[in-house]
This record gives C-alpha cells, sequence and structure tokens, in this order.
C-alpha cells in the first residue's frame, strides 16, 4: 500500500486528468488555504481546487475517496482554530466561488444558498425584502464555513447560533454520495436530526453544497448602547437580570477596563475605562423603549454610570464599530504582539466568577488579555497579547490558557463557545465529553471510514 | 444461534436471576405498555421493567445487549405512532418512576431532571421561581419521552421544539457505556453535537436516564383570544404576516369549521363557526398591549370579525382547555368512531393551500376530518373520524392520509412536524429523506450494531 504521500500523489495526478490546471499547485495559493486567522503554523494542502458545480464536488471526493487523500473545505479562511490546515496534505476545496443565493423565500422567512455565500452577502441581498440574516461572527465568514464551526458572534444571545439557524443542507458525503439533510419545514420528527449533527463536524463528514437557512424580519427601531459599571460582577449581574426577565435584548457585550482602554486608544471614543455593557434592543417603538427603560433600571441597581445610548445609524454604527475594531485596537495596548483567542462558554451563573479567577490567573501569569464576552450567552473571549518569539512567554500563555478551558469544562461549560475544536482545543473533548468522544468517533466512522475528510481535526 | 423468542426467553430468565419479580410477565402490564394512545394495534412487550437508577439501567441493557433481547423505553405511554410496540417482543423499560427533579439552575434558566419526571411536574417545581417549561403536547408527557420524539405543541412558536430546550442528556448506550452530551452552557463548538442526534430518536439509540432542560421566565402579562376569518386562506395570511413582522406571537392555532362546529357542543363556547385562530401573547404590560394592537389590525385588515380576547385566568383556561378538549369534542361530530391523528408541516406560505387540497381530498374521499394546526411553525393535524370496524372506510382513510403526507413531502414539508415516525410512518422517510436515511441506517448501526434498541421503529 502507498503511504500518504505518494497516494496523495497518485489523487493528485488523476485530478489533474480531469480538471487540468485547474488543480493548483501554487506555493502561494497553497499556503494562503493552509492559513487561517489561528495562531498555529500554517500546514499548507498540496494542492487547491475551487469547484463550480455539485457534480464536480462529487467526482473530487471519489476520486480522493479512492485514494484516500484527505480533502479539505474551505470557505473565506477566517476559521481561528486552524480548522483549514492540512497536517497530512491533501487537496483543500475552496467553495467561495459557489456562492450563488438560490432562492429566497420572503413569507417563510429562509433562503437556500451555495455554501460560498458570505453572511453580508445574503443580508445585503435579502434588505429589501425587510430581511436580515443575524449570525454576525465579526468577520464576513461564507455560510458554509459559519456552519461548520456552528457559528454565533453578537446576535446570538437573541437569534440563536447556527445551529438555531440552520434548517437544512445538501452534502456531499466521503464516497461521493449526494444526500439531503432536513427540509423548509419549520420543526420535523422525521428520523434523526442529521443537520445538527452536520452544523459543527468541521468538515470532518462531508461537504456541504448547499445551505437552508433562516432569516429574520429587519427590526422597526433598534437602539445601542453603552453602560459601565463599579465592579465587573454587577454588569454580569444586570445580563442575568435582563435574561431571566425575558428582556428580548438583541446584542449584549461585555468588555473589561482592558478592553476600554484599548477601543478608547484606537476608536477616540472617550468611554469610561470601567467594566461595560455594550447593548442593543431591536423591536417595535414602543418595546424598544420599555427594553432601554428596564434596562437602565437594572443598571442603575446596580450602581453604574447612566446608559448612554444612541438610535442614529451613523451613532450606532460607530459604536458597534469600535465593538468590531476591538482586535485592531488590542494593538495599543501593547506593539507589536500577537492576539491569542480564548472561547470559553459557562452557564451564566458562573460567568463572573469565571471571569475573576481568569483575570487572577492572566496577572498572576504576567500576561496581559483583555476580556471581551458575548455575555448573554455565557461565552466570553480573552485576547492574550504575546509575542510568538518570546518562547518562555508562549509556555506561560499556552498554559494559562489550559487553566482556563479546564475551568470552564469544571463549571459544567465548554472550552469553545463558537469557534470549534479544530486543532487547537482536541485534547479538551475527553476532559469536556468524557466517554461520549468514543461516541463521536464512531459517528465519524461510520460516516467517513476511510478517514479523508478534513483529517486530524476535532479528534 | 437463538430465534428471537427464544434469546428473549433467555434473557428474561437472566434477568429475573437478577431482579426476582420486578421483571414484571403480567398480561394486562405487558398489554399496557405496549398500547399507547395510537390507532396501530397493541403489540406488548414480553416484559416490564420499571428501573429506579442509573445503574439498574446499564445492567439490564447491558444484559439484554448480550443476549439481544429487545429493550424499549416507556415514558408516560402517550405515543401516537406506536413508538412503544414491541414487534419482536422484548422489554419494556419503564422510566415513570425515575421521576425526580435533580436542580434547577433559575439564574440560568435551567433544569436536570430524570426522564420520568412530566412536564407538568417540572412546571408546577419551578413556578415559584417564576419559572416555567414551555414544551406543551397537550398530553402530560414525561420528558424522557417527549425528548425521544422531538415533542413540541401549541408554544412552539415561541418557544422552539424540544430540539431548542434540551442542552444536555445522559444516556446508556446499547452496549451498557453511559455517557453525556452537551453541557449547562448556552451554546458550544466542541465537537458533534450528539444531543441533538439524541432528541427525536426515538429511543433506537440508548435510554436516556438524564436530561437537563432549558426554563423560561413566566411572563408578567398574558392575554388570549379567538377571532374567526371569512376564509382559511385569510386566516393564514394573517399568520405569515404576524411571523414576518415579527410579533412574538406564544401560541397561534388554527381551526377550521368542523372544529369550531365540535367545540360549541362540547364546551358550549358559542362561537363562530368559521375559520379561527386561538392566539395567545406573552410579554410585559405593554408589549402585550401593542401585540393584542397589532394582531387585531392585521385581522381586521383580513375581513376577520373583531378579535375577542381574554385576561383573566379563569377566561383564558377556558378558552385553552376548549383547544386541549377538541380529541374529545369530535366524538360531537360523529359518535362512537375513533380518530386517526395527521401530523404534517409545510413550509408557512404552503399552509393554506396544503390544508385546502387536503380538505378537498378529504370531501372526495367521503372522509370527515376535522383540521387544527399550530401554524405559526406550519404544522397542522386533521382528526380522521372513522370506524375501525369498517375495513372500506379504512382503506380510504389510510389512502387519503398517504396522499396527505405525499402532499406535504412535494412541498418541502414533513410527514410528521412533532408526533415522530414510530411504526406508523416508516414507508415515507425514503420519500422524505431520500438517500439520507441510508446515512440514517448507518449511524443506527454504529450505534447499535445488535439492533436491540427500540427495533421496527423509524426504519
Amino acid at each position: 500500500m502507498l503511504d500518504t504521500p505518494d497516494r496523495n500523489q497518485k489523487a493528485l495526478a488523476r485530478l489533474e486528468e480531469v480538471f487540468g490546471r485547474r488543480i493548483q499547485r501554487g506555493q502561494a495559493i497553497r499556503e494562503q488555504h493552509g492559513h487561517t486567522t489561528s495562531w498555529i503554523a500554517t500546514q499548507p494542502p498540496d494542492a487547491v481546487f475551487a469547484p463550480e458545480t455539485v457534480e464536480e464536488v462529487q467526482r473530487v471526493v471519489t476520486i480522493c475517496g479512492e485514494d484516500r487523500m484527505p480533502l479539505i473545505p474551505f470557505g473565506a479562511g477566517t476559521s481561528l482554530e486552524a480548522q483549514l490546515n492540512a497536517p497530512m496534505g491533501g487537496l483543500s476545496l475552496d467553495m467561495s466561488g459557489m456562492n450563488r443565493i438560490l432562492q429566497v423565500h420572503a413569507s417563510d422567512l429562509d433562503a437556500v444558498v451555495q455554501p460560498g455565500v458570505t453572511r453580508k452577502q445574503l443580508s445585503e441581498y435579502v434588505r429589501s425584502d425587510g430581511l436580515f440574516f443575524p449570525i454576525d461572527p465579526g468577520a464576513d465568514a461564507t455560510l458554509g464555513g459559519m456552519c461548520s464551526t456552528r457559528a454565533s458572534g453578537t446576535n446570538a444571545v437573541r437569534y440563536g447560533t447556527m445551529k438555531q439557524n440552520v434548517l437544512a443542507t445538501q452534502v456531499v458525503l466521503p464516497d461521493g454520495r449526494l444526500i439531503r439533510t432536513g427540509s423548509r419545514a419549520r420543526k420535523s420528527s422525521a428520523g434523526y436530526d442529521l443537520t445538527s449533527l452536520l452544523v459543527g463536524s468541521e468538515g470532518t463528514l462531508g461537504v456541504i453544497t448547499e445551505l437552508t437557512v433562516r432569516l429574520h424580519g429587519l427590526p422597526e427601531r433598534i437602539v445601542s448602547g453603552t453602560c459601565s459599571f463599579p465592579t465587573l460582577d454587577a454588569a454580569v449581574q444586570v445580563v442575568i437580570q435582563a435574561i431571566q426577565f425575558g428582556l428580548p435584548v438583541a446584542r449584549i457585550e461585555l468588555m473589561d477596563p482592558l478592553c476600554m482602554r484599548a477601543v478608547n486608544a484606537y476608536s477616540g471614543l472617550g468611554l469610561a475605562e470601567k467594566p461595560s455593557l455594550f447593548v442593543e434592543f431591536h423591536g417595535s417603538e414602543a418595546s424598544v423603549s420599555e427594553q432601554v427603560e428596564a434596562f437602565s433600571a437594572l443598571c442603575e441597581e446596580q450602581g453604574a454610570d447612566p446608559f448612554r445610548h444612541a438610535e442614529r445609524p451613523e451613532d450606532r454604527s460607530s459604536l458597534w464599530q469600535a465593538r468590531h475594531d476591538i482586535y485592531f485596537a488590542f494593538s495599543e495596548l501593547r506593539r507589536g504582539v500577537k492576539g491569542l483567542p480564548t472561547d470559553v462558554c459557562v452557564p451564566i451563573s458562573r460567568l463572573a466568577e469565571c471571569i475573576i479567577e481568569t483575570n487572577a490567573d492572566m496577572e498572576r501569569s504576567g500576561l496581559l488579555a483583555p476580556c471581551i464576552g458575548h455575555v448573554g450567552d455565557g461565552n466570553f473571549h480573552l485576547m492574550v497579547l504575546v509575542d510568538p518569539e518570546d518562547s518562555e512567554e508562549m509556555a506561560r500563555c499556552h498554559a494559562a490558557v489550559d487553566r482556563l478551558n479546564e475551568r470552564a469544562i469544571a463549571m459544567d461549560g465548554t472550552c469553545t463557545g463558537e469557534h470549534g475544536i479544530g486543532q487547537g482545543k482536541r485534547r479538551f473533548m475527553e476532559q469536556e465529553h468524557g466517554s461520549a468522544v468514543a461516541l463521536m468517533r464512531e459517528v465519524k466512522q461510520a460516516v467517513d471510514p476511510g478517514g479523508i475528510m478534513n483529517p486530524g481535526k476535532i479528534f
């Protein structure tokens, strides 16, 4: 039997017979397709191919399956845990060209799209129907990629994650079979929920060639605002109460004083450098007024500074631009370093405790790590600002991040709320899931016995 | 190798060595555990066992696995598609005694329960915390059973189905292994979503021994009401518009004129015998007022009679009692017959068309079939009123129901929105899912290679 590199070369030769120069072997394009925004070193694939049709995907998958060459589906390249690396070489399947919006069903609030469609492209397209696609992970990722990592972001507290917003998929399985999972019905009890099995499977079970996603009506009125608190705990208490009172807040983001310092330095907003909440309310005229009033009252009870809110689109934009620019802003805190992002999620009752313990640990470890959180879900990120050339600092960083992941898991949480496992968090799978990991492996083995789909990820 | 009945007897003998007379073989209890509210004939198991601990479940499953005796998890016995029948004999595992509420986390809006806890029991228990469990399939089913069939009901349009409301499970796999899926974190991207795989698997993948469900805050204010329309289409248009405008309606149920006749005859409410919507709004003072106003305006535009609403708990109760009593009320339409329930779900834009075509088909087929729907989700039920002794009528009934299921599937819908496949709808699996059924079978084979878990269901 041939070893992996030889098998890959054999498969590539066969692919070239079929697709000619569309099988791209140039170093630049290979490096670009292994590269992600991850802190993990690039492992480029042997080649890149950008299919244009479902039939081409089936053909490629069949050839790769026969020769057991790894296949790594690629969207916009914005994943954070090295989901796109090719540790065993293989073919990067760049889906970004399959980017047509196939159907919009305005009455049903859904759209059928190819996997290369980006979230902004879809929202732009359906705006004239009074609709939008709510999942916003920051980057303008492709919907196929977002489906694969079970992405979410700032709006998830109100609109859910990709888990709640993917109704159906079309998938090429590792043996080349084309299947559809789910339907456009809003709910179904007809057999196993294969759609949910695929959402979050990080390309390890097949290649998504189409997906049906939910759309939502553009809110009649939007108000955004910020509020600063004497302590982190006070801010989290407001979040818990808002959720418990059923306040349908659309976004509720926590920023710690370090974050606020970075935001001020980068965006010049002149905000208080205290624990702060950035919030947004969606709804009718009256409902938004009521939400703002109720939220202001909760903040006041916790000794917050007055709630500053904005309604003009330009003012709202500048606020959320500052929030989204945060990853650039961090460079204001320490020049010339890289940010290593964390992504734990815990039950909200443990959130303040988790953040406070983690901040203390980072300080003890001599690490600068501003904290920003999708706190309505109990999900928060640190950006550990480190010098990748300083191996001692990197070791301290990894040790502290490991402790953070363990802390979150011990609190009945997860090591990843939205970034996925990729290569970066594989060693926490057993800790988080115990013997359920064995069941995941059995499912993987049943669906992909040759192990060609994105090997070395999740497991 | 022993054949099935012999294997079952061998396993039962081993089980009796361990559990003695707790392995119940009496005919009455066996019949009761095969019996469901289904129209399908009872196929009783060989014996019934009510485990009291997780360890007992593991022990039973291990013995059954070794001798390949079928195991059928049993909750409250309210499933509608013969999910509890024992076509190959075996052991009914009555989980209703494992009915402790283990933890309530009010701040996190979740509860950890044993599978025998019923939905009313849980809502009662958490009421003093200002919380409730929203999934309401009508019957006071167990949460384990509701998880297994991916149940929903009248509140799903606002609060989701069991899919959205089960955060985590503890499950005994067919080989006796105990695993946990999910966590109490609100979201996670850590590997395959095994929880969603188990929700809706109808006992075919393992025995649920614990589940973590979401709770919701009791609304500050509730208003219920009814409104009658000149045509079915007008009523459905109001539903579409309400959903599209983002009106957060908590319940929106369609009843056709036949239903209204039955309701009046049974509950004496004196309502118009026209296509009608039963609705409920949850929220704050102002938000509910606004919802009522917006909904009334939508109804008026469609030429409806004035929207009658009620706020006093006793008035609201009598309205929803009438809705829930509908299955008894149907006997007012035709005495001495049985009702055969259907359960399709279609994209809401196809709903009016699907109901109208179906009503015409039922009429042509000489069948009396009142229609009631969870129309916010596109899910509706007919109750075909038939004489089970009249084989010619039953044949007409089955043919018309088959056409209904095919019609819904052709509209990109599903043959079951919330009842599940059980034995009754297996032959629609291929039609609905095509080659994805093969993938479901592969997953089943990987998890339960001996085929002991609830055989003859779904597939």
